[in-house]
């Protein structure tokens, strides 16, 4: 079913051009500075140009994606905050307030928020890809539709295409939409196989009592809808987000046009771990720019074999994280494309 | 007598304003995020605030310094690479194709390198400030008289005034001078109380029998010197180098002028160390950038009681860390100035 699906969303992804890893690493080793001496900064431009399929890429060019949508099992009582403030926030973004509006100006990333699914109307700046009205409430029944979950992965895949064609050569996931650390740890127990305890935390502040209803919420949510590893699509049509679904088509769009996709918290990982899940070429274009406070983080990290770039103690999201960790990509791509050799620099290499 | 060498360098510093922080944690908590959300990026900008003495500092100006200088001791094979490579690197930071001059680029920092003390002529491109051609070898007797010393942290001082007079607010740390690892070294198991073996570690790439004897050099360098935390400007004459000393001074200057100092790898921060015992209000203007895999730098940041910013195994030095963690300061300014609150946002606060 996964492959009829891929076929219909016609979004090819190839694997990663690992063959070049070598000669980027020869390549780096020949710069004016001890072999290795960068680090990670140096396994980054390796992963960066294995995406993009060139030795010397282009300086990156970074985009941030904030997809935001309402979540029916919200009604639970599952968030510190009441739904409302998932349209507030798409507001707030639309003026320029929030956290990732400032950072992402910091950088030098273009924002783009998209409303897939948020109650009420779409406030101005922000793109209407509305596909319902928020997802019904997954502890009575599944989330979405199929065909809810296929347009909503068309959003984010239309998306990839747009930003391609604007020069966009990373992507970073956002996202905003009030319970959707409820969807990210269903979605992560049942992909990863681990333990709700392993990956429920308090999101944006639940604790006590909330935590263990959260917990109840999410278990019986799965156990419903018979969710299970075997189709990660039905996973994210049953207990999933319309969001998440944008940034798993979004992710798939992405790694098919050879962008690199940066991940952020918890969520939009878990839109990637759907992504990866579906199509497992898609796994050589992710980068990990930090691990959440949310414990569900760590499971998705873990399965996806990423280690990653910031400990900043975030759990925010928006893409936050995604954002602040762009720069350091740029500095990697210009470490492997603007330094001398020791032979053009005339630099002495090492006593042997 | 280190009162007597601070009015004779005429650079007080005064304390970070620490009665900001909460002022500054306070308009934090009330941007449109859950409390704490941004773990360490709110940290920093409050940091950062106290440094400049202002509740809503403008957008951070970086600069990174290069100092460059050679090194006696050299001559006791402590480096894996010849003395020439320090002057050969000069001569790369002036066209533009070292490590430093691509981050430094990529970050929007300006970069200065200045010639403290190499053998030769200083190339055309980097500031000559030569105090003399490289120290003595720490081996057999005091790598700088008190007044090459004293010099050396003037350099520092005039180069912070002037980036001060530019506009610059963060300073990053860099260096350049085969063998420097062993003066760092050397400077902190002294000024750290460390043992020798916690200490000194590879630098560029030494190992096996060659770092046994870099470590009986070291160890030979503070008996015959007889060198003591005391006094950590005749630590500094004994068994440092031009380049740390001018790097001290820097720290110094920038301080009294409150600028924040990003610290790079072991060398830069054994000069921040310096600094630091010299005048202990120093402290809370030094950011730390990364820790290096040269294994002192752990006993340096302990002893300072800071928390580094990235983790990307680097041992390459230049300012190489301090550049990458410059859009990081800049990220958290932004989120510190230009974010909404609840209230002018008006966003639903969270549910009591």
């Amino acid at each position: 079913m996964t492959q009829a699906l891929l076929g219909r969303l016609a979004c090819p992804v190839e694997d990663v051009d690992t063959d070049l890893s070598q000669r980027v690493q020869s390549l780096l080793d020949n710069k004016t500075k001890p072999v290795g001496s960068l680090g990670r900064i140096e396994q980054l431009a390796c992963r960066y140009a294995c995406i993009r399929g060139e030795l010397q890429p282009a300086p990156p060019r970074a985009a941030v994606v904030v997809a935001a949508a309402d979540h029916g099992v919200a009604e639970e009582g599952v968030s510190a905050y009441p739904q409302e403030v998932t349209r507030q926030m798409l507001l707030n973004f639309a003026a320029g307030g929030a956290a990732i509006n400032a950072i992402a100006r910091s950088v030098g990333a273009t924002l783009s928020v998209v409303d897939v699914g948020t109650k009420g109307p779409t406030p101005n700046g922000v793109l209407e890809r509305k596909v319902t009205e928020g997802t019904r409430n997954m502890a009575r029944g599944p989330a979405m539709t199929d065909d809810e979950a296929e347009k909503a992965l068309r959003v984010g895949i239309e998306l990839a295409e747009k930003l391609d064609s604007q020069g966009v050569s990373i992507v970073g996931l956002g996202e905003m939409g009030i319970a959707n650390t409820t969807a990210a740890a269903a979605l992560t127990a049942v992909l990863t196989g681990s333990e709700l305890e392993r990956v429920v935390g308090p999101g944006t502040g639940v604790q006590g009592e909330a935590l263990q209803k959260k917990k109840r919420v999410i278990a019986e949510a799965i156990r419903l809808n018979r969710v299970t590893a075997e189709s990660p699509f039905q996973a994210l049509v049953r207990v999933g987000g319309l969001e998440i679904a944008a940034l798993a088509g979004l992710t798939l769009g992405a790694a098919s046009r050879r962008m690199a996709v940066m991940m952020d918290g918890f969520i939009a990982s878990s839109a990637a771990l759907v992504a990866a899940k579906l199509c497992p070429a898609v796994r050589g274009y992710l980068i990990a720019s930090h691990c959440s406070q949310e414990p569900g983080h760590r499971a998705i990290l873990d399965e996806l074999e990423l280690r990653e770039l910031l400990d900043f103690e975030l759990r925010l999201g928006e893409g936050t994280g995604a954002a602040l960790a762009m720069p350091i990509v740029r500095s990697a791509v210009a470490v492997l494309t603007e330094m001398a050799t020791f032979e053009s620099a005339g630099v002495s290499e090492r006593n042997s």
